[in-house]
Order: structure tokens, then C-alpha cells, then sequence
């Protein structure tokens, strides 16, 4: 079918050039599974002759029996003077056992002879060269015209001729790569016009965000005529990053009709999304398109009215098409119908004429002000409005805490933590270790919990974040600290706010406790309407 | 001049959307007047129909004396079945004392029906009547068409009615705004082109990022003749935000030679851009095109080795255009050319066939491992190569080090230290009390240390990042702490990794110390080349 586009995705090639990622062998293959199950067509997996650890990677993958995607390797054409047979590198992608390779050589004149320092013709010898080696060991041939575009602008007819020699040698496909992500659309646009008048094999595009363009720039090579767009997961890559796929899957499906991947594996694109940002340890832009926390989230008090009314005005499109949902934010800004919302979500009557619902707005804009942010912590806001309408039942109550950490040349580090609670009328008072200060807290207060309520011990952090609200206050500025808690069923947040990191985190933790037993009964698991109410109030 | 683009600046109104931002009318001034100082045309202040704050601020920035920059005040057209000279938004407008007002209306039939809930005839007189009556005041007047793409997909005729509405009222711009960010930018630009067609007035483009296309709709509806362009630094606003002013600019003039603004302006726009980020209170993402940190960042050896040889074969622009700069960050993946380049930068001589820098690479390899990344600890790293080639006079060491943290119902919580370090032979023992478990270590680690270099006064921490490494293991993860300090000449950042976080923060502070000591004589002043020195090398 002529609209179908392919996606090749290079997140654990390309992707891992981004600042402050490094994948394990184990994070690549919890990755690449992912992929496959989203409907991507080629995994792009490592580049076995720049590294070991890539080559586990390909021995190992083939065990994950993936269903959809194929496996490709990365490599160069052929260094200069050599035959490919020769060649290393080209010969590590034979050897790891891939049934694509995807090779880039050079499409500038100006590379050929600065960065590869050669003679224009060797450059045509060596993409012909290794194109041929590879196609003659039976693999399919994917090759990535580096720096076309700028080639392109620079010397139009040696840039054509690179990518004809690939094409005479077999390539299956011919992928045009804005390599320093400096070319703007209407270029693009253009010159792959230009391409598809000139070659007959298959074309593809890979470009780079350096102007913020690296979406708008997939989209106009397809509406163009190019079949195969490579970009990564959350647009990861070398300094501005690679072209975004989970913004350009769903505009090329939703917007512009193109068949790429199943209804299904699109309404799993967040899912997708965040799991690969977990793994990649990198924080998730709320504000990212189509499956960021906030692409769906509404704070203007006149826009949430509406959206009470109809929520199609506001929003392009249905975000569960993406596996995505509407939120509604609290804040200063947007008065009281964004808390309504709030309480319309988690079922209690909200009037806002009474005096509860303004003392309650008064509280929250009160503790904004003193750097409280109820927008990722919707388990903290939940307490507050439960508080204000008397729904909170207080099962326990601090009497004290004590940390101490202490280091010396002679001894590591050891922290310890001492906590007394009042708890269905008795005192519980327990010490307990830790790796570190928090983690001493938490055990000490598990410790004192969990014979009223064994069913905490399935509960765990997992992620604690530590913001310096006023930089200009020094090391003696507020904090804030917003943990999320997950048991298995759901996760939730919470927030701490104070000069003291350590009290910042024991309100964040206590937080967490109180959300945790909300509806437990002691000694009892948690039950089924209560994993129900979590699964559709969190997020 | 046919080809100059006005800048029409929301951060402060808008841009407040945003999830997680809020300002202070002492924020709004302060960003108001970098604003007017990189040249925009337009600045919109708030909406003073809407609240109090944007009152006081619109009072206040005439104290300013802005050079360039015109402040607007933002409202929406008259109510429904009203005069206008008894709205009370519209009135607000005239009484703030502004010159330009921006007013928005209804284009989209859908939306006067659902959302307004009147006649399409009442829409258009509601347009016309609040024009007219601002105008009349003798106020310029920019009409802002809301969703007006959306409308015009779905009746244009009603759509081109509307601003043709606020054309015969005397408006001086219609502004075609895309509310909910889904439309494309062929799209943009055949609707733009039609506008054209039927209006005279000079057209504006106002765009949102919900499907990562606010820059390339920016610069679509240029290139089809839209002669304004509104949006926010850093695209700051709701949901996904608005078109990002940081990436249009350069993009429409070094890319597209229009006239935006100086070039010594443009010059200042990394500068800007981390500013307003930081009075927001903003992470700004270091992939962020044009004025991100690793904008212009390298990571891979290959491409490392190419810019040794030749900066332009990997940079799509000069980064000082920008007022950005060229950085190569260290990481497994690059091998040893990274950390040649850092070794220049650091003017050390760097023998890559030598043991110590084989061993230095092993021991950042496995640093890396345990969760260490440099690529924000330039100090940290500084002082690792220093160290390795007998470059770092090891000014203290610590014998030991307590903290006692406590808090019950009676004592709010408290915070001490107790330090015990070796320095130039003596022991030094302080004890200090802290907000906080950081600042009572900082503090008595600067007890230890003030009597010899009284000059570490200056130093303050500017940020303070904890980052949880391995999320599975709960709250006894290992941790990473990220410091920033600066003494007003330069910033420079420091990194601990451990389980315990006041560990790891022991490790960033004294690193950040050991740095901020570097080549100081005992109780003498920070001479004047290391000024220079921290200058050159810190970011």
C-alpha cells in the first residue's frame, strides 16, 4: 500500500548519544521488547563494531522471539583503501547474525575530504563496496546518506550520486539523514522531491531537533514521498536530540491517515513512552506532545469550565487514542472549578458556596505560596480535601524522630532513625538502620505500622525527588520533596515542603503511609474497591 | 520592510499556564525587562480583567522605562448581550493604562455555541463592538482569532467572517491563533495564504505544541505572509505550551534572513532563555534547541574526532550567535578523544598513550558504573584529572563527620553537625547548627575552613539536584547529588554518589570546596586568573 511507513527506531543506538543516557545490556532488551510490541518495523540494536557490549546485545535478542520487528546492526561503509571483506566493522555485522544492516557513508564533499580526508571517487568506491558485500551475504541493506541535506545544498549532484551508487549496488533502502538537524522543512520538502524524480529504490528520513524541527521535518519527507522515518523513543539522541517518534507516530496515524501501526499498539504509546524514559533514568517532560503528564492537562479556570461542558474544545484529540488522559490542575490560577474537578474525580460532593470548600481553596492557595505543588502530588491534595471534609481518619500521630549519620575515616557511613507514633491509642517507638537517612525513617516507621497493618510491607518508593525552591537562600533555602509510592496496584505522590530536607521527606513519607492505609482495616489486605479507586485516580 | 517578523512575547501571560510555573509580579518585572532587552516588540503583561496581580504589575512596569518593547494588557471581547462601555474586562484594559490592547474571540461556530453559548451574529457584533470601543480609546488593537484554524476547517466562511468583523472595527492586527495546537503546518500554511487573500491587515500566527509542530506552524504562517509572531521563551504554557520564541527567532533569522531583531540581541539569547528559566524556577532541558547546555554538545568519539579537526562539520550554526558554546561531554561511548578535549580546555598537557591516563579513563568508566555522570560535574571531574596527573594539592582531609536531625510535638526540627577535618597539619573540630542536614554540614565544614581562606565566604550553593540511580531498590537506592555553587565570578558543579544521601552530599560539598580552593594561598583573595580560569571553563 503506498501510504504505509515503516518505523525504524534507533533509541539504543542513536538515542544513547543523549546527554545522560547509558544503557545496560538489560535495559536494550527490555527496551527492544517494548518496541516490538508497539509495531515498530526495524530496532535499530547497537553498533557491534564500536562496541562489546553491543554485541552481547544482538547474541542475546534473538533469545526475546520479538514478533514484529527486525533487528538491525549499525556500521560504516568501508574504510578507505581496504576491500570490505577486509573490514572489521562491516564484518561485525555479518558475525552478530542480523538479517538488516544499516550503513551510512558519506554524501558531502566537503566530509569526504575534512572528515574522512579522500578523494570524491574512493568515497563512491567505498558505499558501492560495502553495499554489494553486504547484499552479496544475503542481508537486507538499509543506507544512511549522512549529512545529505547539507551535501545536498552544497554540491546537488555528488549528493545524488552517492545515494545512486547505493542504490546500483542493491541497497534496499536509501535513508536521507539531516545530520546536524540544521535544515528547515521547506528544504526538506524540496530535496526529497528532487530524490524520489531520481532514484527508484525505496526512500526513508532521519532527522535531528537542532531548530526544533525534527518532527515537522519527518512529516514533510513523508508527505513527499518517503517511506521509512527513524527517530527514538522521546526524541533521545545527540544534543537537540533525534526526530521524536511518539509525536510523529500519532500525527502521521491520527493527522495525516497514514498506516503505520495498529490502533492498539498506538493507544499503548505512553505506556511505551515512560517505560523507556524509567529505564533510561531520564526525567519525562510533563509538557511532552501527546504523551507527557501535562499534554492533557488543563489549568486555566476558563478553559476547565468549558471542559466541564465539552471536553472536545479543548483538545486535539482524544488523548486515550495515545493511551494518554485528561488531567485538570490545581493552581492559584485557575479558582475553584479545577478543585471541583478534583472532587468530581474522586466522587465526594463539592459545594462550592460552603464554608469547608473555602476554607479548603484558602489552605491549598496558602501553601502554593509557600512553594507546596499539588500538580504532581495528587495523593497529598487528596488527604487535604478528604481533611477539609472531615473523610480522613488521622491512624496515627507523630510524637518525635531522630536521625543521626555518621562517617569517619575508619567507619562507612551509617545512619540510624528513632520513631515514636501514637497509633489506635498505643505508643510505638522503634529504631532501624539504614542506607541512608530517609530509608532509616521509612524502616523505623514501617516498623512501627506494620503489626497494625501487615499489608504495607507490599508498598515501596519509587522515586524521591529533592527541589531547591529559593536558590538564592543558599544550602539554608526550603525544599521540596516529592516522593511516589507504588504497591504493585498503582503509584501515588506526595509532598513535603520545608527548610530541612529530612523533615521535607518525613512529611512526604507519612504522606504516603497515611494515603496507603486510607480504607485499610487493621490487619487487613487491601481491598478490592480500594485497588479500584487507586487504579482511577492515579496517574 | 516587507521581511521583518514582530515579536510578540506571552510568556507572562500565557506562559503562567504552564504546568509548575507561577510568577510573582517582582518575577514579571524582572523577565518583562530581559525581554525588552533581546529586542521583542510585544510583551503582554496579564490579564487584568482576570486578577489582581497583573493589576499591580501593569502599575508597576511603567517604572521600567523599557526600550523597545511595547507592554499589553490581554482580555477577551465584550459578554454576550452587553455594551462594551459596561464590560468591566474590557474596562480593566483602559484603566491599567496600556497602549496596546489584546483582545481574543470566538472563530469557531462550534465554540459560540457550546462554549459562549449565543448566535453567530452576537459573536460577531461582540467582536466588532470591542474593537471599536478600544480603538475609539485610542488604543492599537491586536484581535486574536482563538482556534481559529480549527473554525476555519470547519466553516470557513464563518471563521474569515469573524476577522473580517474585527478588520472593519479598525483592528490593527488579527492574530489566527491555533488554541489547541493540532493543526499542521500545510495546513497553517494554505489557511494563511487564503487569509491573506481576504484581509488587508497584517496577520499574526499564535501556535501551540501539542503535536510538536509549534515552531515549524510559526514558521509556516511567515513564509505564507504572517508578519507577527506570539509565543514564549522556552515555550512555556499549557499543556504542551506555546510555540518556543527561543528556537522561532533563530530559526526566522539566521535560517530564513528575516529581521527579528539586532544581532548583538540574538547574541544574548542562551543568556535570556536560562534566566527566565531560572526565575520560573524552571529545569531547563539540556537538549533544548539553540539554548539548551548539550545544544551544541558531543558525546560521540566519532564525532568528537571530526570536530578536533573541524568545529563546522557538526554544528548547524556558530553557538555564539546564540551566545551558546561548544561542549564535548565525557562518557563511556567516546573513548578517549572526549577526554583529550577536556584536557585542552583544562590546558593540560593529556598523553593518551601514557599509564596515568589509562588509568584515569579506567577509573571514569568505573565511576560511571556506580552511577557517577560528569557531563554535570565539570569541577568533580576537574579535580579527578588534576588529581590523576599530580595537578591537585589536596588541601584537606576529613577525620570524620556526624549529623543529628530531631524533631517531636513540643521542638520544631533541628539540625547539626559535628566536623572533623586535617588542614595544613592542624585538626580542626566545628560543630554548627543548619536549616537543614546540608546546611549545618556546609556550615561547619566552613568553620573548619574560613580561618585559612577567608575568601570562601563568597561561595554559596546556587542548586542542590538528588537524583534516585536504581528505582527497584526503594529507599535504599543508591543516590546521586548534583551541587551547583557559585561566588558571584563563576558557577562550577559537583557530584556525590552513594546509598546515603547525606554521603553523597558530603562528597559533592567538599569536592565543591577542594574546587572553589584550587590555586587559593591561605588567606589570600581568588587571584585574578583564576577568575579568568573559571570563566573559561565552567558553563
Amino acid at each position: 500500500m503506498a501510504n504505509t511507513v515503516k518505523i525504524f527506531d534507533t533509541t539504543l543506538r542513536d538515542g544513547t548519544q543523549g546527554e545522560g543516557i547509558s544503557l545496560s545490556v538489560e535495559d536494550k532488551l527490555k527496551i527492544a521488547q517494548k518496541l516490538d510490541s508497539l509495531g515498530v518495523s526495524y530496532i535499530e540494536g547497537g553498533w557491534p563494531g564500536s562496541n562489546n557490549k553491543d554485541i552481547e546485545f544482538f547474541t542475546r535478542v534473538k533469545d526475546l522471539k520479538l514478533q514484529h520487528a527486525k533487528i538491525t546492526a549499525f556500521g560504516s561503509t568501508r574504510r578507505k583503501e581496504t576491500l570490505p571483506e577486509n573490514d572489521v566493522n562491516l564484518n561485525r555485522i555479518l558475525e552478530v547474525g542480523v538479517s538488516v544492516a544499516t550503513i551510512f557513508g558519506k554524501s558531502w564533499d566537503f566530509h569526504v575530504h575534512k572528515a574522512i580526508q579522500t578523494t570524491l571517487e574512493e568515497n563512491l568506491a567505498m558505499i558501492y563496496d560495502s553495499v554489494k558485500y553486504l547484499k552479496s551475504n544475503g542481508l537486507e541493506v538499509i543506507y544512511d546518506a549522512e549529512h545529505f541535506f547539507d551535501g545536498y545544498k552544497n554540491n546537488p549532484d555528488y549528493a545524488l550520486a552517492t545515494i545512486t551508487k547505493a542504490q546500483e549496488a542493491g541497497a534496499d533502502w536509501v535513508v536521507l539523514c539531516d545530520t546536524n538537524g540544521g535544515t528547515l522543512p521547506h528544504e526538506i520538502s524540496a530535496i526529497v522531491t528532487k530524490v524520489k524524480q531520481t532514484l527508484a529504490v525505496p526512500i526513508g528520513i532521519h532527522a535531528h531537533n537542532d531548530c526544533e524541527l525534527g518532527v515537522a521535518n519527518s512529516l514533510a519527507a513523508v508527505m513527499a514521498g518517503a517511506e521509512q522515518v527513524q527517530g527514538t523513543i522521546n526524541g533521545y539522541g545527540e544534543r537537540c536530540g533525534n526526530a521524536n517518534l511518539c509525536s510523529i507516530i500519532p500525527n502521521l496515524q491520527l493527522k495525516l491517515k497514514y498506516n503505520v501501526i495498529e490502533e492498539q499498539q498506538l493507544a499503548s504509546l505512553t505506556k511505551v513512552a515512560r517505560y523507556v524514559g524509567e529505564i533510561a533514568n531520564m526525567h519525562m517532560p510533563v509538557n511532552q506532545p501527546y504523551v507527557g503528564a501535562a499534554a492533557f492537562a488543563h489549568k486555566g479556570g476558563i478553559h476547565v469550565s468549558a471542559i466541564l461542558r465539552n471536553s472536545s474544545t479543548y483538545e486535539h484529540i482524544v488523548p486515550e487514542q495515545v493511551g494518554n488522559k485528561q488531567r485538570v490542575l490545581v493552581s492559584e490560577l485557575a479558582g475553584q472549578s479545577n478543585l471541583l474537578f478534583k472532587a468530581q474525580e474522586l466522587g465526594l460532593e463539592f459545594d462550592t458556596n460552603n464554608e469547608q470548600t473555602k476554607l479548603l481553596i484558602e489552605q491549598i492557595k496558602q501553601m502554593e505560596h509557600e512553594g507546596y505543588q499539588f500538580e504532581g502530588a495528587d495523593a497529598t491534595l487528596e488527604l487535604l480535601i478528604r481533611s477539609a471534609y472531615g473523610k480522613l481518619e488521622d491512624i496515627f500521630t507523630l510524637e518525635s524522630f531522630k536521625i543521626i549519620v555518621g562517617k569517619s575515616e575508619t567507619h562507612p557511613v551509617s545512619s540510624e532513625a528513632i520513631v515514636k507514633i501514637r497509633i489506635h491509642g498505643h505508643t510505638e517507638y522503634n529504631a532501624a538502620e539504614g542506607n541512608g537517612p530517609v530509608n532509616a525513617l521509612d524502616n523505623a516507621l514501617r516498623k512501627c505500622l506494620v503489626k497494625y497493618y501487615p499489608g504495607i510491607q507490599d508498598m515501596h518508593l519509587v522515586d524521591y525527588k529533592v527541589r531547591v525552591l529559593d536558590e538564592k537562600d543558599t544550602t539554608a533555602a526550603k525544599v521540596r520533596v516529592l516522593i511516589e509510592t507504588t504497591d504493585f496496584h498503582s503509584t501515588w505522590s506526595t509532598v513535603g515542603v520545608s527548610e530541612n530536607v529530612i523533615e521535607a521527606s518525613w512529611m512526604a513519607l507519612s504522606d504516603s503511609f497515611r494515603y496507603a492505609l486510607l480504607g485499610r482495616t487493621p490487619s487487613g489486605a487491601l481491598p478490592e474497591e480500594q485497588k479500584e479507586r487507586l487504579g482511577v485516580i492515579n496517574h
